[in-house]
């Protein structure tokens, strides 16, 4: 229910029908989307719900016609799926799979948690909807692949598409805002700044590849004219992971007017308006969002657990608690209370 | 004076000093940003102002130093110079010149009439702020190049970089819009639906290349919805070329939510504030602006004279009405009235 803790329920889970798998999460880490569920503040939700949409897990069985997958395979289940047949599954410049039942393309819902509600030790989901990953992988640690660290590092790989020597900055350093800073980092960023108003964050940003860690409550001015003065024209590339109205016009300002571009990567407030002066855009720079960093899924999560088996980045530091499943409720607390990083939950 | 006629009157032009550049003005065209200028909604203008900045000439006299031009050389003045030394000038992303003075980066003022104030027989400006054009360049045509044209054309080339096949949608048909209808065109767009509330504009729409043309008031459901039923999940790119807040908002919600670019190409009424969903953005809509379609003018214009002098486009269409320079007043009543697409005035 809305606005309560979470209850564990014992809940029967279908065996899967065709062109279906029934998988057996092993862990599951909590996005602050799920939070979002919780509190009743994410749109189209139908209610009660199992959240939970950055799992890792083996396939327990499949239904008639399964190809991709076999029983005993590492998975990760995928909260925007990809058909690989709809016309977005077909188009290279979308990744919105038009096989989404519970998507509406009308700029309304995004996730979709009944899809594939990794907070259930075991849950069924359209073969669509489902990655096969290394053999090798942890688990533990890959599920992170499913939402978080995919969503940040694809706004400023495939979003942003950041350039070598460029100035970024980051406002919001949670789990995805860090995972923002290792896209910097890999796509040859220069100079990453990182915005918080929590100072307990800085020394991870910087571990990741910041190069300056700023809070605007230690500065009279707004900061957009902060990172203005700091830079003489504004970021490159300017990122907002926090959710806020207030801070995606900081983020859109705090960019060069010409040729800067605003990622809007944290989730807008349900129904929520946006007020800010049109000539911020006019004048040449370029505000954009992504879904799950603009991934086509079922491609590109696999290549990206093979990257950090290859040790091309690792977001294992993202992780800053490991629970039992039955502690699900104290993971919400730790996230709320601005204390953990990511907690990853063990079945 | 804000609010009143245009009155002529004898103005002394000095000879020009060391880098600049005395041209004597051949055609100019009337472009609505004067008229902004005239009603006193353009932001950051000091009155009595010499408006116009859209204009061909004939370079009469040069300062100590210049070497870009020679007297009796056909010219273009530029609304947004080009030094070719500043960090913008030497950044491949940006065209927005820091030599210019009046232009203040911070989002505020976009033109600098005082620059070029080609609304005069003479006018001086700086010779980063003057492209040398073909010879054979007819002056009379050619000033739309100066801003109208490649603003239009720019931002459907540079800015929004229309694919070939890809769906279009203008809002507003006046000569900015049907600029951006011959950007789609030549980019090889398959669908370019032109939007107006005045009728009279379609025929040199579908003229110019529209493949359809819509009346919003021909429909009770908002003009958004319109375009994605016609299109099924919207267009690939749109354009708002009227300046209004609210189209500005349609604009964006047009177009694919996961794939679809904006681009902001009216400008803003000035102190204006824009309200809309963010949510619209969040789900991967691009949205963005841009100076004189994004050309670094003094190496673009006269590249686009001699396009146009290769008969690879043609604005001529766009030039509706041609009068004697005296009749300044009318030309501006045409431009109000909406019975013209531009007027070109003649000293
Ligand atoms: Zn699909
Ligand atoms: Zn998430
Ligand atoms: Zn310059
Ligand atoms: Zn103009």
């Amino acid at each position: 229910m809305v606005g309560k803790p979470l209850s564990i329920e014992e809940v029967e889970v279908a065996p899967p029908k065709a062109h279906e798998v029934r998988v057996k999460i092993v862990a599951t880490g909590i996005c602050r989307t799920d939070d979002h569920v919780l509190k009743g503040s994410f749109p189209n939700i139908d209610y009660p719900v199992i959240p939970g949409h950055e799992g890792a897990g083996i396939v327990e069985s499949i239904g008639e016609g399964v190809t991709c997958v076999k029983p005993g395979e590492k998975v990760i289940p995928l909260c925007l799926p990809q058909c690989g047949e709809c016309s977005s599954c077909l188009n290279p410049d979308t990744n919105c799979c038009l096989k989404t039942h519970r998507f509406t393309c009308k700029g309304k819902a995004i996730h979709h948690f009944l899809w594939i509600s990794t907070f259930s030790e075991y849950t069924v989901m359209p073969d669509s909807a489902i990655a096969r990953i290394d053999d090798d992988a942890p688990l533990d640690k890959v599920c992170l692949f499913g939402c978080g660290f995919s969503t940040g590092y694809g706004a400023a790989i495939n979003t942003a598409k950041v350039k070598p020597g460029s100035t970024c900055a980051i406002f919001g350093l949670g789990g995805v805002g860090l995972s923002v800073v290792i896209g910097c980092k890999s796509a040859g960023a220069s100079r990453i700044i990182g915005i918080d108003i929590n100072k307990d964050k800085f020394t991870k940003a910087r571990e990741l590849g910041a190069t300056e860690c700023i809070n605007p409550q230690d500065f009279k001015k707004p900061i957009q004219e902060v990172l203005v003065e700091m830079t003489g024209h504004g970021v490159d590339y300017s990122f907002e992971v926090i959710g806020h109205t207030d801070t995606m016009v900081s983020a859109l300002a705090s960019c060069h007017m010409n040729s800067g571009t605003c990622v809007m990567v944290g989730a807008p407030p349900s129904g929520s308006q946006l007020s800010f002066d049109p000539m911020l855009l006019f004048t040449g720079r370029t505000w954009k969002g992504s879904i799950i960093g603009g991934w086509k899924t079922k491609d590109s999560i696999p290549k990206l657990v093979s990257g950090y088996m290859e040790k091309k980045f690792n977001p294992d530091v993202l992780i800053t608690h490991t629970l039992p499943f039955d502690k699900i409720n104290e993971g919400f607390e730790l996230l709320q209370s601005g204390k953990s990083i990511r907690t990853v939950l063990l079945f």
